[in-house]
């Protein structure tokens, strides 16, 4: 169930810590919970039309997190310690950067930089008690400012892996040089630059291409990523039978190590339950924290 | 009176101290007299046809600050340095970050960054023994330049909480990329930012838009913004009538958790007496040093 | 003579020292030499037709502050290092940042950075033993790099009275925003950002403005800096008794504290004598090293 | 055999270790093997028409390196924790800038910047017991962001050679103000900006001009890095004996000290045997693991 | 011979230390040899018709500068760590900025930045044991980015006189608001700004205009430095008589404190002689290593 369990080695800068056993079960696949969105959509995918009610409130984000069989919850710092006294048994990811979409790909090259630093989220995570796996950040290859966020990625990393914390970088190729952010060919090169970088996950948009077989062209990333997890994103909202299928085909034809979902989870689920409802599919990359649908 | 008390969950980065309390007495709520306009207005506010002769002494603004029941007065630290030894008794917000109005929106896109820095505020307080109860900071989401701002501000909140001060953001979308500024989404959107920055207070513009019910329109930046405190900002000047019953139906309507006034209560005041006298809207938000009316 | 004496008091980030007192000899009042002039306007006010010939050579200016009655004379640190053992009595006042005219205002709006921080002037005090009462910083609100030198002046008030040091900040609105830079109502704008800032004193050009009483509209930027005292800067050479009567109206009408003066006393001066000589008006303010004509 | 050995002087910031030894055997010279292609041009040089199958993966280029007679195996720090541990004979240079290709020359002239320090480069060499022999940098002369990067590598140099590390400085003139990047006069200037940098190698194309006797011309180069020893960088992929011949010129003609090569190395080599197989024409400067082809 | 000796007075930031007589055998006077020009000039200077073979060697700089009666050698740290080991009795001054001349003044105002600063020139010092006397770097008044500059030469002298170094500024106006570099009023105002960062001495350019007695109106400049030394930039290479004349005038009529030479010592110097040889107009300004001609 779920494709084979990974050897992943851990790279010869992080201690023996069992952090990304935590998020992964001993897998090596990573189911990723991600809830970034109040940032980078704004209130978008909260509140309006065909979007449940409880979904405009950031708590209902940590009820799906504590209920779901999610590997990690990524969300930034700050909501985090704000509701984290409430659901201590969610495995976290802090996501360290985050921008709005507001000004658009004509006007400027993307830019989105550090908020906090890992060494702050190590002292939050001994402060806080909570189960802080990991960190995340954004890159955007391709943009302007591109120099900027590979030094912060990288230093990430570096830092993160000092710390015994999981690395989890969002590669998503972006700026005016960048034609076709869904070519398989550059989310394929994008994984590469995760993997230079020395991320233990990536997570990249599944590609698109008329009159290409995806599933297996998009085998180059995975392959690209090499000892690199990838994870895709979810991307915008779909029929759950599209939406699993498309899972099923990422993890069981291209080798991806899981995926990422935020907004295919939450916006248009009344009652709290997650259309990915038993999430059957991810197998031992989820963890269960309640044993009833979600 | 003023709505019932608001549970605050401290969140997991803030010592157990006593701060939140100092401004909002145990109710959550807070009434915030906002004095940051001598940078932000230049003199625009203080000086000129109908505004009264002593809002221009700098002063002006401590004498209102001592008498009124007012939860906090948030101001430069430069002015409190020179001004607080003469009105020790007020709570004060050390406003972080200030512009002036003179470069217009169509020229370059806001960017406001910190004039001193957290632990800065920190020695002023131990020094100074003022009742320094937190600092504030404003963001301009949609600017160009909003990654710099999220920055400092996310570095503001974590270096505030560790501190046991509360941060109140100032978050006003505005840039070429928003064209709307006072949209009741894009206003919730602002909300949801900086409570993902952890914000404890998020004060916003109240909305407008034409043909839609406001009060109920901006129940959405309140449930946006979660646990983290909406107060808004009390805009251009207006009959008292009019301004009161506005901010009637965001506290008690929308459910907003008071309001933060600047230029609505000293400007046309003669005698030093608030058009807002008594505040008795805001209940128990409100801290009462003089018994006569402000 | 020279108004009654103002009763300063001291902010609350400064400890109880003397240098206050040692440039204003206690009458809270200043007659600044402003010396910067071999940055700000190359050689221009040293060499040329009509200006005396000694005039060119730097040390004209120590000259001059050390027999002329002022309380304190203002330059940068590396002119100071080198003719200070010569000049041991002067009290002196370090211009931290400078910057050329040659970049002028439609090809890029002004920015004049820190040279020096305050804690390095706090050592070379030490060092050298000179008479150091305190630092000079320069602000262009309206500038879109406002932000910049907003911050490094906030820190500058920050750190120099955290040593006792005093603060003058030159506050000239400027920039591609700035339509008239001598209208009164903004010149009382920037003085109000200098009180915000914490500065003890803040230099302001004089205003100007057809069909308006300047000394009375002037009265607005001495309200509006509170208890930061204004001091005008000197601007054009020009016939002395205009220079008089207008410091006189600046001081007797306006409230000025006094003036800040460097192009109308060195440059057209036979033989090192003032022509501000005696300078009666300053009255107290102005420090008596030698007691015959300047 | 591939010259005589190079009689190299350890310059008088480094420490006397052996870390140039390690990688040129004593002889001084270099057979550099370039892997840090993966960012600067993505997924290009591993997939798709004429390269072989097993390239994709990045742990090829850790084979290739086991196995073939180099001197050192240059690339990225995260790739290198994270394969290391399976490959512990190989001399590693860690490469620490790189960026994407895809902002071309006509859109922002290029920057490299850091993606992590010496300091954290030699805790890793600590942490991993690798055998990290120095660092690179590259360099893009005539870009518009020169200063940043010069700064960077005479850091970089400065910091290494405190450590004991090997610094190799990929030089590259690019940029708006470059016309012909491969110009001998103007790679020769690279050459010496290098030595003036304090680089141990210099990395630079080998250059191209009509009717020009190539070897010959590149002497002008090796002469102007003067102690400073100057490597090729192997461009586009071609055939194997215009590779070799080439390589014979840049070496026993003009006086390289040998070769960096990547693209000609592994991405059309069925087999993981490498076209410049036995790479006899580097004697002394390439390390043999494996006696057998590679 | 070459002038009387200049009174020097060791600014307040120094400590007694003999630096300065180091490399102007107690005269106050300087002949520097400038050698800068790999990176400022690229190769241009150092191969090509006209230009003696040896000259393309970097050594052949040092052996010059060993070899002739010289103040003081001006290079870059990675040249000097090079080959200092074998030319130890050279007074170094490190030169710690260089640019190329690749972007051109109508494409974007210079900018040039540290490569080190003083405190690792220091460790080098200490480390080598090589006599560096001092520092020197370059500032372009009237660039666009001349705050950056200003600041960072006003660090390096604050630095510097801390380590006891001797430190020159070279300051070149230049910029699209600069109209003539060679301009005698614009040179004096860069000697004025060197002065007041407190520069030991300015390296300038010979002023050019037409219809105008140079050595007259270069008095102005030398004037305007005060007591920081004047020593004019050789400029283009030109015949050794015209430029001994150009060289007599600037220190006997205008008062200049030796020059700073390079273009026109090196390289059209056949037999490593040079043009300058006996270098007797500058009498104890000059270093004589070895007797004979250089």
């Amino acid at each position: 169930m779920g494709g084979k369990a990974v050897n992943i080695k851990v790279p010869l800068d992080v201690p023996p810590e069992e952090r990304l056993d935590m998020i992964t079960q001993g897998t090596g696949r990573l189911c990723l919970f991600a809830g970034d969105q109040k940032v980078e959509h704004l209130n978008d995918d909260f509140y309006g039309p065909g979007i449940a009610e409880e979904d405009a409130d950031p708590e209902h984000l940590f009820r799906i997190a504590s209920r779901a069989r999610i590997g990690a919850f990524a969300s930034q710092a700050g909501l985090i310690m704000r509701y984290g006294m409430d659901y201590p048994d969610v495995p976290y990811i802090i996501k360290l950067n985050s921008k709005t979409h507001l000004v658009k790909r004509d006007q400027r090259d993307p830019l989105s930089t550090l908020w906090i630093t890992v060494e702050e989220v190590y002292r939050l995570k001994e402060q806080s008690g909570l189960k802080i796996a990991g960190v995340g950040y954004t890159i955007y290859p391709g943009s302007e400012f591109e120099h900027i966020m590979f030094h912060k990625a990288a230093q990430t990393v570096y830092q993160a892996h000092q710390r015994g914390l999981v690395v989890i970088i969002w590669a998503y190729p972006r700026g005016k040089s960048v034609e076709d952010e869904y070519d398989p060919h550059l989310i394929a090169g994008a994984c590469g630059v995760a993997a230079c970088l020395g991320a233990d996950f990536v997570k990249v948009n599944y590609p698109r291409k008329a009159e290409v077989n995806i599933p297996e062209a998009f085998k180059e990333a995975v392959l690209a990523a090499g000892r690199t997890g990838v994870i895709c994103a979810g991307g915008h909202t779909k029929d759950p039978r599209d939406f699993l299928e498309e899972l099923y085909q990422q993890i069981h034809i291209s080798g991806a190590r899981r995926n990422a979902t935020g907004r295919n989870i939450h916006p248009e689920t009344p009652g709290g339950s997650c259309k990915v409802y038993q999430c059957s599919l991810c197998g031992n990359g989820g963890k269960q924290n309640s044993p009833g649908s979600i």
